[in-house]
């Protein structure tokens, strides 16, 4: 086939691993790429479970440490799909490797750890990536293109909530989620994602005013360091002002987030429960059409939709995977990748900037975590 | 037809004074009242206009003072309309006038305005009632007795959002709305229905964090003293978090409010512009139902809902006049009414709070407006 | 006041005897009508609950024949109410003694009897309309001005669906709606709202292909003897296709009727659960946002909606009842009213057709039915 | 690895190709399969265009005759995905040389072609399947296995509705979608899922009463052979009512498909533009929750998801291919296989009444095509 290869290699066989064999897996199908990427192994602690990961992922080979996985030769990129308070250690041993990166979000646990994750990088000259996967979805990237293009006129006001019930029964056992040193906060777990899209779309925010809250406090005898659910004001270096929210304690909400700007001449709401569209209510619109569109974010003009199905069939979660990990792929060796491991820390800074605020119940300014 | 009459005052005319003239000719409809009220007076600064609006609603005689209204002795509900600021001093009148009082939301536009008001009904022992009409929706109602009932067990989050475009558009020529000290907060327009509704459900605040903004800062010259925007962190008393954002600067978004509560064993949301009905996620449904209910709040066992039309036809906004009206004038003169002006009052020290919040930059208890 | 008074008699005390008086009530709060009505007697067999009714209504007085209100002289107009059975002789005593006729839909149970009642109207020369009181709906009334207006460019397609649970039960007793000659079919009683609507927006039907079915054969002993459930293809004069469906015993659905009309430029979509909107896909609009518009219709540029509430509140089902009655008002007593019996029994037409193509199972014209 | 490998070829490589490449790449990655597919051979008329696609899809050759892929002894199954007027020669050829065939729908343009294909695979005793593959979508799976649990009792009604837009432009040019011949008719198009989706939740259907239309009766010069819009009552024999409407001329309407059943205790909704929901109004649900449960049809209960993402993530059209190749490779080569041509077969005879019952203008038994 005469195309070149790029080596993979993946840390972590569980949901994040899988979904990211699926993206390896789904990319060349969808997309003419240049070279092909083919996962040449993927390592766990679990050495059987592993292999049997492996096996139905179609990947050659399995390790049981990720240390026997960075160094490897045949490996251009290391794709961190472990807990986040893991992230900045793996990732730091796979720059010094040389190779690319690429890691699931939230980068790390404190922004320290975030920090430097992003020095090691950068030290080694290395693509990095972090995996703020929705953004890649149409409609999510469709509405950064409109704002980009002007369509909301200046961003006043945002506001975005993530709703989960993930951890409302207070019988679920301990494990790492609820571990503050592994799993790291709600804030950076489901805001993470937010606080990009946020940013990625409205700029920098500026300080924040924090509450966190943590309902059951102890599980399986052992103390919870995590919040449950957490909220917080913004202010934005733009002057706009955002309202954000997220809880894994919203009973009958799976994974409902949404995310709305106010522009002073436009409005643009995305609801992941409906991914495939996008609410758009364009001041200039004729009065007598006074409302929203409910945009199909299918059409071939949009992003990434040429690459998928005809208009109306809908694509799913696995696609902001295949998407994202295109666009990198589509971009080796050269780069540049984006989201980066600095954004990565950017988007850290402001989680930990809640955290402080609502600990010590005061307005704190990113500048003062990122120091 | 041998049932008594009550008579009726109404002050002011416009968009308030046409919603309950509204509700006064239907309540007598749509509920058996043992008493009929008869609005026998309506005032306005404007001769000719009130005249004629006297005319349309079916109201025997205007006058153009209010002053004029309060003392007559065939009124005996004084219904207040006019804009915020005029409401304490209007109301304080009545009430010394011995005339049982319903006065439009906000109560006042500061706290000291609304203790004054609460004093001189308490002081005149008159009947006292305050327009958070949005609580008599069918789904309003609903809501607030399903959380009695336990549907959503204990109460942890709840969220509440106010989106309109009113204040778009920044050629609107400097109006009372504008002015401070005459149309009071954005907090107190749209806010206050939605921590009425919220302290309703979930019981009292305890104290807020809030942020403001005023995007057109002048109007036809004159200075803008209200917000345009604000968003507020809550604690309650019973220690569960909520977040509250009012926005007259939301494109293409008319009333659109949202109020959502998640318990330990349910979510419940009603959305405005879903009037008719309730979303209902119970965590004690059978797993294979995961998801929410959309209940049709009109069966004949839903509030007021008996009193309509037929299952799946549907109420508008009028509705919710008619639903108050006909609450209050059914406990004439007995009472008690609610909600009352004490809980115009408690819902104006949150407004408060929030609003000096947002200029001091710091947590603002409620404890310390109302002193 | 000064203004004159127009006598209205409300014949039936029921569901739409109370919709009606509603309307009456509410009309001159609404609109600026130049004439007053005044509901001055109700009739209704049973003396009591009538005489109650009245009382609740605002009535000064009520009978117990219809007889003994359409003679008055002081009724300048009969506004039938009663089961559909009854219309035609009703409206034609009405008509008879030189008072203007509302005849609640459908017009008659029989095309037969429907022609005579436009018979009698036109001898007498009485103004004269049909209560299609969801065309005046303020997005149903935006949708028609729509198509007038091109907005969908030719009609081809248009569906309608009226879902509702009424007879799912197969416990409920006999009553007068299961029997032919008395409620007439749900064809007619459901159906004959949506047939109103398509062929004023896309004029005449032609020809249909029916079928019906009664699930529950007999009810209390007694044999049923309208349809459960009927569904007819239909051929337009213009040449479009429709389809319409209507039934009576699709569980929780309780009113959810549709209208959807796709012209080789657009598409508009009305859903009944979502009133205040119409949903409209301009085939000229910018393939990037390709997809729907959700107008909310109540910007004061829509039909009805300067008389109501602001943008976004929201009206009800009773809304309809005070356009249209506002509307006759308004036109009294110089006409056109519309739409009129001859309209009615246009739609009877087609019911009929409908239900004889089921019964004989094969395509059926209107022209037959008309003869 | 250990696992046997079943060797496929795909006959075409267009949108269909694609969707089952995509489908057996990711179907072993999402299922534990015990033995891995591998697509070792594609087939197209255009020898360059085809090569590219097999690179693009991984697959390792690429044939310019569908002859010399059915042949080929490393091909186990036949995958057909050319227009509809080639399959029921391929499939015969494929049957004849011993390979399972899988093939997409409609099965064939007439019946008798439908019924040749039945006839191949019989007489070769092989494996064999159409590709229905939205009744692998986990929300109409669901719906399938709930109404055959008695969720809603006993069916007496079925509405089914699929909008596109693909046809509205008269300016696209002639292709071999508008040639019966080649293409076959929208019913068999659209209807095919529908109808197959419809007989396998409800049973086989009885007889038809249909209707068609043409509205672009030609294109570049050509006549146009297929019809842009039709809709058929059915009655099934069960003695259920339907109704089905499929057009190609639904302006903005790109691939909106609904199936609604109301049976005698429950209400079960399936909006295609809502793939991972479905709705249930259970009869029997107290009276107070009145309304439709709104199921996220992800839960780890229901069909397919558990093999998925987290409950929330949301599933596209791709998972339909994946669900449907991977139920057909799991049981390889025991089978067996649903549906297969027969149910394919079954469903072109409805289609086939459909289109004949439009023409001449009867009711059309199904049985009468069949013969």
């Amino acid at each position: 086939m005469g195309a070149a290869e790029i080596g993979i290699g993946i840390v972590g066989y569980g949901a994040m691993g899988k979904a990211h064999s699926y993206g390896y897996r789904v990319a060349p199908v969808m997309r003419r790429l240049r070279d092909r990427p083919r996962v040449r192994v993927i390592s766990g602690r679990d050495r059987e479970k592993v292999a049997a990961a492996a096996t139905a992922y179609g990947i050659a080979s399995s390790v049981s440490d990720w240390r026997d996985l960075v160094g490897r030769p045949d490996v251009d990129i290391v794709d961190i799909c472990t807990p986040p308070g893991t992230h900045a250690e793996i990732a730091a041993a796979a720059a010094e490797a040389g190779k690319a990166v690429i890691c699931e979000k939230p980068l790390a646990v404190t922004y320290a750890q975030a920090a430097s994750a992003v020095a090691a990088v950068e030290e080694a000259h290395v693509l990095n990536a972090v995996g703020f996967n929705y953004r890649r979805l149409p409609a999510v990237s469709l509405m950064k293109r409109m704002i980009d293009e002007g369509a909301v006129g200046a961003v006043r006001l945002l506001r975005a909530t993530w709703l989960s019930d993930e951890f409302v029964d207070p019988a679920i056992p301990f494990d790492w989620r609820f571990d503050r040193s592994m799993g790291g906060t709600t804030i950076a777990d489901l805001g993470s994602h937010l606080i990009d899209m946020a940013t990625w779309m409205a700029g920098p925010i500026a300080e924040v005013s924090g509450q966190s809250e943590t309902f059951a406090r102890e599980r399986s005898g052992r103390p919870v360091t995590v919040d449950d659910a957490s909220a917080a004001l913004a202010r934005f270096e733009s002057g706009a002002s955002g309202v954000f929210e997220m809880a894994r304690t919203a009973v009958r909400r799976p994974c409902d987030f949404t995310i709305e700007v106010n522009g002073d001449r436009g409005t643009l709401v995305f609801e992941y429960a409906r991914l495939n569209e996008l609410l758009y209510g364009d001041g200039d619109d004729r009065p007598e059409l006074y409302g929203m569109r409910r945009i199909r974010a299918e059409h071939p003009s949009h992003p990434y939709t040429a690459d998928w199905w005809p208009i109306g069939q809908g694509v799913g979660y696995g696609s902001s995977f295949v998407n994202q990990l295109g666009d990198l792929l589509d971009r080796w060796p050269e780069g540049p990748w984006e989201p980066d491991f600095a954004q990565g820390a950017a988007v850290q800074a402001v989680c930990e900037a809640i955290e402080r605020s609502a600990v010590e119940r005061r307005w704190v300014t990113v500048a003062e975590i990122v120091g």
